[in-house]
């Protein structure tokens, strides 16, 4: 299984510990961490993972490998961009956002139009903004939460 | 000048009138017209800049110019599915979102990342959902009032 | 129809006249021009092409469309540097090669890979370093001959 | 250290053992293999990384990662078709190309494009068809020979 962790490069002390702990329990349940391979949220995840022993795949905007924190195992250069936004989406069976700006709202764009799930931690709300499927963006109380939404989600048949 | 217009492939005939007379207001003001290339929206505002003289460039999802709208006459096939909208973004000097779900939903995140204007008509309401730059997210009440307030953007200076 | 032009950006002016003649023939031919959209070959195909009257697109390596060369009338802005090749090549019905570099190179060979025909002059010299396709991989005598052949392979049912 | 390993889906029994010992060869010297995630060369190369306890990433064409060899331990579905053959380049710090056709072939000019070099075994003889840098397009003996000078080659400041 290969779950996505999307979040802001920027982000402050309380969304990167959930995201630490989201990284940390992903690794303990065996499945493989995939993001975006920067700061922040990114880094923070693969940290949690790292800790716990797991792998962590980093799909980076630019033309080199060596930009990928230091937790980041595998390191993928797209040199496409926020395009590879795309990409992430793609290789994740499901997504956990945690905070996030702009570039996360894309990536949960992205997956509800391909019909995966995002479980969010503090992230966007978007119910509030238009027609959203309940099924396919779900609210986490917290870490520990989300990460179990998101393998029952992707366990699920599609 | 070139005005990405987004929206979804599916729309219904308010969406559809919408979006026709944006794009002829943008081809009536000389801005060339980029959109994803395909049904609904896309098509109806390629219509109008049709109809009004206009250029218009489809960025394809697929891998064969065939498949565009029949009002594109300049299309682009990326074969790369929703990462195509990264490019439609990028090519936007300014964007106006007629409606639309989740694909448009990731333009209108990226543009936003991107710092470009987007100017929705019946489209997400985004304030809602959490913190959005209220100057690269504009409201417009009518299609003569959303070209106007994208030119107006298009021409400030970044 | 839709001729990709593909060459190096920095040329000879040999390499520039021969793009030139190339670009102009395919405009009186009423065919739409697409290239990657920057200096050398490409900006003398599209200065050819636009002397004609003709259609000019630039499909450029980067995020900004104020890179394109000044006879690009439609600019697309991909963001995703060399990658930016295979979107060329899928928007093309058929390719000329101008001199050219390893980039030109790596067109040529997506477009062989895509089953679409590539017209060369004094480009690579392919089957001399491999098995390739005789049908799909043309040798011209002169931009005349280059565009003629490009047009008939286009016109094939495939 | 990464080191890319190109070559064809479909490969005979003689260039899949090539393969197989390339991928044995770079999992012993501690190096990660990334490939295209498919079959032929990139599944043999996979196989003999995995045999001798290696990591394999394969970045698949395609949108879904069910689609890798068995052997990729961690794939990236990039769903853009052969425009991901850049995405590998991108992220090998130097690649071996065994036999191998047109993908092949784009896959050694991106490289040679973005300054990266290539050790080729049985694969395009690139010198015959044009100006090919000497230093950067390599020919080795034998797999021992292809993944010794690639080492070499990725350990060499840029």
């Amino acid at each position: 299984m290969i779950i996505g962790v999307i979040g802001g490069a920027s982000a402050d002390s309380r969304a990167r510990a959930q995201a630490f702990e989201v990284g940390k329990r992903i690794a303990e349940n065996g499945a493989i961490l995939v993001c975006g391979g920067l700061g922040g949220v990114m880094e923070a995840a693969c940290k949690g993972a790292s800790a716990a022993g797991g792998a962590t795949v980093g799909i980076l905007p630019g033309s080199d490998t060596a930009a990928a924190n230091a937790y980041v195992a595998f390191p993928v250069a797209t040199g496409m961009g926020i395009a590879r936004n795309a990409i992430i989406v793609r290789t994740a069976d499901v997504l956990i956002a945690v905070d996030g700006s702009y570039g996360t709202l894309s990536e949960i764009a992205i997956a509800l139009n391909l019909k995966k799930t995002v479980v969010q931690l503090g992230s966007w709300r978007l119910p509030e903004a238009g027609k959203v499927d309940a099924d396919l963006y779900v609210t986490a109380r917290d870490p520990a939460d989300a990460v179990q939404k998101a393998i029952a989600a992707a366990q699920r048949p599609r």
